[in-house]
């Protein structure tokens, strides 16, 4: 389970349309920086700290492989920002639940004295 | 589907540990804003600002019944989140079903010529 200040690192991350796209790509695969920063109109000093932010909150890392930076996703950590999602979802929707019985079973009493 | 901006404003409300827990409270139901401060140690002035960043995502929505503000979950938002993570973990999957297609493949061909 990932703790508070490694969720605000992640929810951090993603709010941001560049460094989703990043993610968005890097599930895909593996990349190098260059190719990575290719489809983006932003200049590399910029990008390449959009890429220190995700590689801060754990959800990518990155290698040297030869004169080339490759940076890999690291799928662990989208998975603990989803997760705390679901489990939201998931109290959610017993709540729903719970409403649903309470109204079916006044429904019922109602139909009895009517 | 949620749009770029709305998911930037969505993913930035969950990077805060006080917003986080007031979304985690509101998932169990409605609350009126003072019974959501109570157990933040944070100045009043702060807590709103922050039921301000989640109502400005919407996150949260809120209405005034009589001479209390009441704070209700937008469970859709936070199923739009959660969709653009499911999407990336699924696109992840799909990728890694396809890395093993190959390497079964890859581990026959090798048993062949063995």
């Amino acid at each position: 389970m990932a703790n508070e200040s490694s969720l605000d690192a992640l929810f951090g991350a993603m709010a941001d349309p560049t460094r989703r796209a990043v993610v968005a790509r890097l599930v895909e695969g593996p990349a190098a920086v260059k190719e990575l920063h290719a489809p983006h109109d932003i200049a590399l000093p910029t990008f390449l700290r959009h890429l220190k932010v995700l590689e801060a909150s754990g959800l990518v890392r990155s290698e040297k492989a030869g004169r080339v930076r490759v940076v890999h996703l690291e799928a662990a950590a989208l998975s603990a920002a989803e997760g705390w999602l679901r489990d939201q979802r998931r109290m959610w929707e017993r709540r729903l639940d719970r409403l649903e019985a309470v109204v079916a079973e006044l429904s019922e009493r109602t139909d009895d004295g009517g």
